[in-house]
């Protein structure tokens, strides 16, 4: 089964929770390694910097999502 | 009940407030330990840059919250 | 009286001073502190990329209302 | 007369000029004093990472000027 | 063969690989040789903030596929 | 003949190449001495972290071209 079969969700918050999952999938793709981004993990979840720009790729993902479910309307 | 059960609101303002809720939510779901986040708030509320980065977030879901609202015409 | 009453403006110019409400206003959010902002605002006005960052916001908050108003076509 | 009569040019080329105003403009708003902006230019003009922040909010700001002339089609 | 014969894509997940692969178009034609790239690969792929970065890039990219496939509706 | 006659281009592949021109025009027109520039261009090439800042600019100024010309549909 595909990671991605859909931009559709059935609510907003399933769409806020695709928007996290393209996000990831970004750094996924960039660094496949499991190992590697779960230490990375360790770190930038306790830097505010870090988390703050991690919520901007969210709030860019969210707005296509949105797009996509228009704006469930 | 749903954290966001929909992306309308009556006015403007609360179109803000809902974007503000979505950008500390990218955040939270990310870094979801309630006192980590306290702790990293007590310094990027001090940080210029961290706060500038902040209200780009905001922007850019309220980019999305407005859109929804067809821009409160 | 709200402090976001609208995002329609007569004129671009005026669409413009909205946009840096917006962005000072997602700052404010974050940091409600008068003094806090004032001593944090002396510093990074002189930063360089500081600045750009802000209009960095301006200009995302900016796409919205200039959305808001069709342009002011 | 306003800085910022309207949003319409009559080329592509007059466009990305506006963008550059309003990109400037962002600034200035933040830091009126002409003086401080024209040290702070001597420094990043010759960074390429202030450089390339500032072409991200014309690029920004320019996403909106194209919009408002229908892409000069 | 163009590198990009056409924005469409057949599926969601097609459309985030042509996003990564148009955010590392925007990298290799600033940087063409494979092997300085290489190496810098080595090192941003074990950076946290580089990898956010990298996923920002995705996202916005994404917002482009997306929309010229009308979101795969 | 001015340098962005149009936005319009025949080709996904010419509307990236002209993407990548508005961004570094963007940078053109804060910094104009060719020499500087090249200077920093040597700089930056073997930095990863404005690497994908580059890619940043160029993903957003392809998002305006590409809805220049209708995403190539």
């Amino acid at each position: 089964m595909p990671w991605l079969p859909s931009l559709k969700t059935d609510t907003p918050e399933e769409g806020f929770d695709l928007a996290l999952k393209l996000s990831r999938m970004g750094v996924k793709k960039t660094q496949p390694d499991d190992d590697v981004r779960a230490e990375l993990r360790a770190v930038y979840e306790k830097d505010a910097d870090s988390l703050i720009a991690s919520s901007q790729v969210v709030a860019t993902n969210f707005q296509t999502v949105a797009a996509a479910n228009n704006y469930w309307k």
